[in-house]
């Protein structure tokens, strides 16, 4: 027999339709989440619950329940961090400008050189731990704090250990080119990236370019693309036009991305390349509210164009070391002037798409993953109305409990 | 034989010295802090702790202890919440357009005028609790929810009775002049307002006006003043200049308001009467951040022409129902571009003054009262590096450790 889980006495049940132009929210009130085999087999009426006899009963006591975070943005695994270079920009210092001295990234890089693979895999595990007990039930990993082929492998060998030791859905992603190391030129060290990618084949799901003026370039970026397609990477993904329009999203949503990520600078030419390609735009409110950004993503225009949109933390090291979804919420209504229900579709349907995997998490619908989170609260509204408060009680993972970490977890 | 407890084995100790022209942070390693009858005795070396005989040690483990901080701009005690309203001003509505149509502050006055004492004092009492185990040892809170003279009263009785059970530093701010109720013209009920100061002297430490384009005027503010100085007020507030410059500013400064709050509007001239007045400029980024304000205020000349700055959550249940302070120094570094250690002075020092109390707390200094909150971690800058994180693990007010509420408090 069908051993079905009866979470029952909701007070509020979020779904996330797609069936039509754009996807929906749906409010259910007084009903009972079934679930079995932890995928999400109905939703049936709380009074009709004493009809049936369920393998186990939760009773949720009148709170709120919603389809878990996806955070399809995150630089997770690394060691050290920048709290020094976080003064200098108060201070009035550039993030390029860090950058260009050494700082920023190469910092990092330096760190997570020095750093073993078991002490990447025991802080990324406890940033993991603390972002499921904050909400987010599926996400992506970026390599790009190695920049030499060792230090690389060693992330995703971490990143590929974390999937299967914590039986999440964890997405990977190849950053080879997301600085260049000290004593080569970007052309120098983007050759040697271009000619070591079908070793990354193995580890990675997708490849991802930091594309942006001192970084890398459109023709970079170009290269990148069509190489990684020939390899067999089916996800590119590309950081662009994020401190300036470099033309980046057009010519990766041509190229076939399935993302493409930041796009404070971008143009009405942009927006229409994305809905035509059907890349996925992800934003990070997080980053334009740490770097003060003057310049956010045209987010209304991408919205009444039709591009998907996705939420993410863009946690890293530098400018957002959060991995708190919740934040990210309470940021996106603010910085965005976005409605409740806009981003939180982004930041659970627009962002499982972004990860290709909106058919099997992200809306809590009928046959998906049943990767949910449980409120402190019976209205989901509480999460932009009181920012800064931490709502989630409950951490859901495939219908099982999500035991977390209940500490910040800084280094 | 004095009692003398000893908190030992702190990692940092964060201390606000106020000597010299300008507030400084103070940072002491590995050292203890020992507290008598409520205050802080002395701070010494760790390494000395094993030469004394203390009452009661209490060892630390290398976290980082700092001044409790010091919210000196609430409304918290209401009823009623403004979902709705949030929702309305993230599809485009203003502020004062929702105030207009009879939402707004209106909205929480039918809710409170409903609300027995009790009920009202039992929802503030877990907000402080809340606020508390955030970190806040010391606060202000206002009326302005009645608008007739049995609710306004009722709000300052609510406040009285939370300062009595609490046992912690409560100020009272009588704002009867913070909306028009309907039915009134503002004159007509700023008159009634005129008329029955005096008998909010016993119930109130102080006065506040709501000063701004259709509310009050900067007439209205300066018989106000005037009024409350001859009833015996000592501590004059204003809320001024914040979506228009009304003058309301440099008025308030010179008829000796203990402090400015909001201050979006004001011009170089507003700057030099605080400076010159010694009155407080009390900055609330979290309803700068909720509201999406285009115009933040002067921060930066403020602190050239040596004006005391206090950050606030301004916690209120429409622009920013939120009583964490941690959020507001996150908010404040990257709205304001300000450090941390700039924004910490503000939040302590800065802001105690704000409550005439500065002599008395907020700086954790020899004599002050042992307010002080316990981090999880080693360093204060994880307060401002990882924002939207709870840091705060202990709470002490007087030197003893506050029991605290654990869940948001949502009404």
């Amino acid at each position: 027999m069908e051993k079905v889980t009866c979470f029952r006495n909701i007070g509020q049940l979020i779904q996330v339709q797609s069936g039509g132009e754009t996807p929906t929210i749906v409010k259910k009130t007084r009903c009972a989440l079934l679930v079995s085999q932890g995928r999400v087999k109905k939703v049936i009426p709380d009074s009709e619950v004493h009809l049936h006899d369920f393998f186990r009963e939760v009773d949720l006591a009148g709170r709120a329940v919603l389809p878990g975070f996806v955070d399809c943005h995150t630089h997770l695994i690394h060691a050290g961090n920048r709290k020094d270079e976080m003064e200098q920009r108060m201070a009035g210092a550039s993030y390029m400008e860090i950058h260009k001295n050494g700082g920023g990234i190469l910092s990092t890089v330096k760190a997570t050189r020095q750093a073993t693979e078991d002490e990447l895999h025991e802080t990324a595990r406890l940033r993991v731990l603390r972002m499921m007990t904050l909400g987010t039930t599926a996400f992506e990993i970026k390599s790009g704090y190695g920049l030499d082929l060792d230090t690389e492998k060693k992330m995703l060998r971490v990143g590929r250990r974390l999937r299967k030791n914590l039986k999440i859905p964890v997405t990977l992603t190849y950053l080879g080119a997301h600085a260049t190391p000290k004593g080569k030129t970007s052309n120098q060290y983007f050759e040697f990236v271009m000619e070591h990618l079908p070793e990354f084949r193995s580890l990675a799901d997708g490849v991802d370019i930091f594309c942006e003026k001192g970084v890398f370039t459109v023709a970079h970026l170009r290269r990148l693309f069509l190489h990684a397609k020939l390899v067999g990477f089916h996800q590119l993904r590309a950081h662009v036009d994020e401190f300036s329009h470099q033309g980046g999203c057009h010519n990766a949503a041509r190229l076939g991305a399935i993302s493409c990520d930041h796009l404070e600078h971008i143009t009405p030419h942009d927006i229409r390349a994305l809905q035509l390609a059907g890349t996925t735009a992800v934003l990070m409110p997080g980053a334009n509210f740490s770097l003060g950004s003057k310049k956010i993503p045209p987010v209304h225009a991408m919205l009444k164009a039709g591009v998907n949109l996705a939420l993410a933390t863009g946690y890293n090291p530098g400018s957002h070391p959060s991995y708190n979804m919740q934040t990210v919420l309470g940021m996106a209504q603010s910085l965005y002037r976005i409605t409740p229900d806009q981003a939180l579709i982004a930041a659970t349907h627009g962002s499982a798409r972004a990860l290709d995997s909106h058919e099997d998490f992200g809306g809590l619908r009928l046959d998906q993953r049943a990767d949910f989170i449980v409120l402190k609260t019976g209205d989901y509204r509480d999460l932009f109305y009181c920012v800064g408060e931490n709502f989630v009680e409950q951490t859901y993972s495939a219908g099982k409990k999500v035991k977390g970490w209940k500490n910040p977890v800084t280094f």
